[in-house]
């Protein structure tokens, strides 16, 4: 099956250079992060938060160790007063040494505060609601208590020599002044960054650009976002966001978090390497991506969704005649992301009714049998014909194929008329569906 | 449950009028069809090029009258070119006398515009490749041949009275002043829409946003846009092109297609709800949803992904205690969408280790039980320890708070000290479980 599984790097001449990509960063954009985020990964927080969630203390340890070869930045872990085994093992894993620093997610109150920075964690992220909604069902807290509260947390933390974030939460149903009011209140006392949340996933791209450009001409630390999927922008919001200059992005493996979840670790991968694959490969082991997902829907219990972003079963199979041809020319043509960057391959899906010629062929040379283009043409009319009439497999392609070649190969031998000999091929067949061929 | 299931409507009043709706149409776009778009069905066009899809005739005459009742603007077919029986399936849906419009979508080429416009259909979508890449490695047309092609079937189409489209394949990868050029001369000669396809999935919103601007302003006509969904951006950039000044998107049930699919019906339903929930709802029966996407995730033997907008089997589950708390006071904190508006209904996950005392007090009102709220918070700190140990369910949970009930509610005859008698519970652990809850 070589030729149908070229690797795409023979063809990476061809495609665009960075500088002329059009998927790449905007030259516009002089804020952008496109080539130079981070990841807080966020699995083992927001990812516990997922419905069918249940993480053993082993569990995590290993998710924890996966993601940390990964490569990821930040690896964000439940808060220490959910739960006493939550406490225990949030100190578990800032003890494993990882390469990644370790986070704790807490509500922005010094009685969590004071149990987070004992239990050894990098950093501590902050959160609470600012949005008119949150602060009259959820805490019931005005602006004014939010900043004293801000304030206090975020000294204690800094005082103790690890790093602080400040989060709002449901940001973009927040009064705009209010959140710059509050952003530039907790920049000035020095956290390492502000977070932006999109609590509730009905952010829209533009949006988000307009919300993050505005943020960062107020304040000087970094900006990171968190995006729901509920509407199904994660990503792209995600991929705006560091557009308009935030440098940090949460991400779960699959997605998996609160209702349908928040921007993937896979799909981001898939969107960033599209804008910028150098940076991507040089930082992340993308060929392990499959492994992570699998590993963490084993745990929590789901099926890889069969359209995931570069996993999903079907990701790179190619199916119409016409695709295919182009394909089989030059892989760019229809394929953007590399399946080799995944340890992955490319199909070409031959076997049915929108099948084309070239498509055809190549598996007549896979096959090591000679038909002239036209022959392939013919050929290609008999497959479609049976396409029409059931679901095919690669075996049917294969005997029809077969047969053909010993027909047209033994000219002597050719029935003088009706169709050609298939007969284990219409074995399959029912009386009906044998009437429809024939016809 | 009914208090755990209340309808969202309820507190509709107290959300964001339409015109303080941070997630409505921007302002700032005149030219915005968020609140005026159309969709192209294309399950049985692009949709038959998923890797899985087999649809006999009777099956694309469910799925076509399914979408038709559901509101569908239009309902694109394959080629009837692609084979014999295709071309008989697409006579026999123009023949069912549907509210949808039908199309077929064929090459660029009059030898398909012949057989199509001979099947019954309202329109033709036509589509030729225009990046470097195609037009090397596909079709080997250059420019001028191009739009000598699509004068000529567009002319030939027109003919005929009925709806004619031209798309351009890869549009992001193609030259924009030849776009530009092809698209305005199409457009003079009367094409109903031109097309946009980001063909390799890999477009991003911004990107999106002024292609379709400026293309808006070189066309009189309506503009169709077509995103692949490899970088997860499919329903985003379908957003962003509305706001543009695109009027149709190309969707298909679950986004079947080729590879990963396109903008998923269901997924493009979320997102324009949450910026015009009047008229999503004036025009589409969105309580439908579930089951067309069921009818065809069984036709092409997927299961519904665990993360799909609104159908993802935890889409409307809330788990965190924090959550909880602010859902059970008012759904719209952490909702925009509302589950009752598809037929579906809220779920608050209590029976976890993230579980707060708000949502055990509710699932104790339901239980017709009397606890103060220091006494469900205190029975909230034993289910907490008991899903520290092991993964719980409803039951766990019943049983922990009704022995607690029974404990508090008969003081006599209260053990003197240890655990309360909770033994159905305990018997489903082991002798580790029972150690570490012990602890």
């Amino acid at each position: 099956m070589s030729d149908l599984f070229k690797p795409i790097s023979e063809n990476l001449q061809s495609t665009p250079t960075s500088q002329t990509n059009p998927y790449g960063p905007n030259p516009a954009d002089f804020l952008s992060n496109v080539g130079s985020f981070q990841l807080i990964e966020s699995t083992l927080r927001e990812g516990e938060q997922f419905a069918n969630a249940f993480f053993s203390t082993e569990t995590k340890i290993e998710i924890a160790k996966a993601l940390d070869d990964f490569g990821v930045d930040y690896i964000e872990l439940t808060s220490p007063v959910a739960s006493e085994q939550s406490r225990r093992d949030c100190e578990a894993i800032c003890k494993l040494g990882l390469k990644a620093k370790i986070l704790t997610h807490i509500r922005c109150h010094m009685d969590d505060a004071r149990v987070a920075v004992e239990t050894g964690v990098d950093g501590v992220d902050v959160v609470i609601g600012t949005s008119q909604f949150l602060r009259k069902f959820s805490h019931g807290k005005d602006m004014n208590y939010i900043a004293q509260s801000a304030i206090e947390v975020i000294e204690f933390v800094k005082s103790k020599g690890i790093e602080i974030r400040f989060s709002s939460e449901d940001s973009f149903r927040s009064d705009l002044v209010d959140l710059l009011n509050i952003y530039r209140t907790v920049d000035k006392i020095g956290v390492n960054r502000v977070g932006i949340a999109d609590t509730v996933g009905c952010a829209n791209p533009r949006q988000v650009y307009e919300l993050v450009r505005t943020l960062k001409s107020v304040v000087n630390c970094d900006i990171e976002c968190h995006f729901h999927n509920d509407t199904g922008c994660a990503i792209a919001n995600a991929y705006t966001a560091l557009e308009g200059g935030a440098k940090l992005i949460d991400v779960s493996v699959l997605g998996i978090g609160e209702r349908n979840g928040i921007t993937p670790l896979g799909g981001l991968m898939a969107r960033m390497i599209a804008a910028d694959r150098d940076y991507v490969l040089s930082k992340y082991k993308v060929h392990k991506l499959r492994d992570i997902e699998n590993l963490v829907a084993e745990a929590v219990q789901v099926n890889i969704p069969f359209n995931n972003p570069i996993t999903g079963f079907c990701a790179f199979t190619h199916k119409a005649g016409i695709h295919a041809k182009a394909i089989l020319a030059n892989p760019s043509t229809y394929e953007i992301l590399s399946p080799a960057d995944f340890g992955l391959t490319r199909y070409i899906h031959f076997a049915n009714r929108l099948t084309g010629w070239n498509a055809i062929k190549s598996r007549v040379d896979q096959l090591n049998l000679h038909l002239t283009d036209e022959q392939c043409k013919e050929v290609t009319n008999k497959i479609k014909k049976l396409g029409d009439v059931r679901q095919l497999n690669i075996d049917d392609v294969d005997s029809i194929i077969k047969d053909f070649h010993a027909d047209v190969s033994t000219p002597l031998v050719k029935p003088v008329s009706g169709l050609p000999k298939v007969p284990h091929i219409l074995e399959g067949l029912d009386e009906s569906e044998e009437k429809r061929l024939k016809q």
